[in-house]
């Protein structure tokens, strides 16, 4: 599944910036895929990028329109039905992360065949998977993994993603969500893998690489859910990961939604998730700690960063405070051989 | 799901027991189930039951044709569409635990259509599962897991369930494999469940029940296995097991068709499964370890059981040659209000 951009972002009367959500990390993280918005209501948010019709859409060189509302419960609103039928006639694909799919709207799916569009319901497996092989692949791997669910995994992966690009680096984010994958224009939900392909999913979305490239993969679930971290297992699995990036919410004590099951201790964390990685790749460590500190009064989040840095000795940041150049830095020594671009020049190690 | 019976056994022109493997499943652990067998070949196996016509099954009481065979690939072989009409025309609905789905060859799906007769795809989950809720459920539980895939879960769990149902106790074979499914006549394999519902499934399988029934649910996988610990994981958190019995094949080294994953060591391999299973059972311990010790040398085996449950202080069983009365005795001492039947009168605890 590889969507095709530009994306025209479809806001229907999406009032707030959080029921924007799917929109506003596309804006963010893809500015480059961004043709545009299409809002219909009267107070609509504005993302910061050009309104526009669908015709003026297919001008600015969009080629899929990407749902960017993102309502409780998943559910595709009437209402927006004439909408995607509208796109489609004029010309374009359609991409939705919602639980309902495109194509089990009668007009929708009568429009697209008409038309001979395609409709991407990203939060399905548009295929089939092998079961795991465990065969070590090449090229270097970086998994997020957390205490919860929703504490920064995706925002984490694409900030060092980022990062690394920025730097010359040979790098790619790996989605492994729906609103990872449109911002990407690919991946898998890992959670709507049937079980049993779980690990084989992971394996087919970080194949063999150069040696010095860094797949840089979303993690999913925590091993601390009661209900995903069956979903965690395997994509631990699967990745492979020579890093492992622990993300963590400041604030958060209950696992959201499961009042009786309390956030794990960093460090147990840490290491059950290492114990569980060395199955498949024995080299695996612990490269950084993520944290969402925006629940900290401000003049506490660099003290909590730093403290936690000096007890696990390693790089410890918050992406959206501190950006994720310095746990960037500390790939380049550890790994210095992956380091690319200047720094591999500028590494003894890299010569040796 | 569940599966009316009596049954008959298809077993086409299956020509060896290992080839009957699901029948041969049936007849040992469900006598009272099979009405009877129909095969085909001039040198077809004999299960030991009646081989008998579809109108003989039927005055049988037979109400379901179960696939009996187990080719590799799980494919249903153009040889059996034939009699699966047959017997869908007599009047019987037909269950197969293949991977071909019954219902996606032409002449079986129009003629179940045609007679109203049910089709069972036991490989394949009937109904959509909830995410795991962690939720505590009331009632006893054991869960089989272990060191590999292959290595007797299936029949531990059915031969503890049998033991503790002969001693008059509540208990419950609960099955996750297709095998499993059609021994019990309903289960869910929960291989095939989609990734985000797995734990979610295995808490619907053993629902709330009586404090004193177990329900002694047959395991899948392996925390240890590279392509399916994301099941293991699944089912042993929404499992919430009570207590864990360790199946493990006394001369396996590597792990089934992955030569370069090492069976891990027995201690190891409870504490790890420990662990995780009191994520969402604290309570949980390990109640034994089940061998299958047919590799070994006949006058080794006494010892090798011997030897281990002195180092785990734990009854070990070969459900086979010891069955499973020392586990079953072992589970009447340390939950003794239970135990059920006469150990629970017997038993000071039971009053207290």
């Amino acid at each position: 599944m590889v969507i095709p951009g530009k994306y025209l972002i479809y806001l229907g009367e999406a009032a707030t910036r959080v029921s924007a959500k799917t929109g506003l990390g596309l804006v963010e993280w893809r500015p480059d895929l961004c043709a545009g918005q299409w809002s219909t209501g009267m107070r609509s948010v504005d993302l910061g990028v050009p309104e526009m019709t669908l015709a003026q859409a297919l001008v600015a060189g969009a080629r899929t329109m990407v749902i960017g509302v993102a309502p409780t419960g998943g559910a595709i609103a009437l209402g927006w039905v004439a909408a995607i039928v509208a796109a489609i006639e004029a010309g374009l694909d359609v991409a939705s992360g919602m639980h309902t799919r495109l194509g089990s709207i009668r007009q929708i799916a009568e429009a697209a065949r008409r038309h001979g569009r395609t409709l991407y319901d990203v939060r399905y497996p548009a295929r089939e998977f092998e079961v795991g092989s465990g065969r070590k692949r090449s090229g270097r791997r970086l998994l997020m993994v957390g205490t919860d669910c929703a504490v920064g995994k995706k925002y984490t992966a694409l900030s060092i993603a980022r990062e690394m690009n920025r730097r010359g680096m040979k790098a790619t984010f790996r989605a492994t969500g729906q609103t990872g994958i449109l911002i990407a224009g690919e991946g898998v939900a890992i959670d709507a893998v049937v079980a049993d392909f779980v690990a084989g999913a992971a394996e087919w979305l970080s194949p063999d690489n150069a040696p010095d490239h860094w797949d840089v993969i979303e993690g999913q679930g925590s091993l601390f859910h009661p209900a995903y971290a069956g979903v965690s297992t395997g994509l631990l699995h699967g990745s492979q990961p020579d890093g492992l990036v622990i993300c963590h919410d400041a604030i958060r004590e209950t696992i959201d939604d499961y009042p009786g099951y309390p956030i794990p201790d960093l460090r147990e964390c840490l290491e059950l998730n290492l114990r569980v990685a060395r199955l498949t790749n024995p080299e695996a460590r612990c490269v950084g700690l993520s944290v969402n500190t925006s629940g900290l009064p401000a003049k506490r989040r660099a003290a909590y960063l730093q403290d936690l840095a000096e007890r696990f000795a390693l790089p410890c940041i918050d992406p959206i405070a501190t950006g994720a150049g310095p746990m960037v830095d500390f790939l380049g020594e550890i790994y210095p051989r992956s380091a690319g671009g200047i720094s591999l020049s500028a590494s003894p190690a890299a010569t040796g």
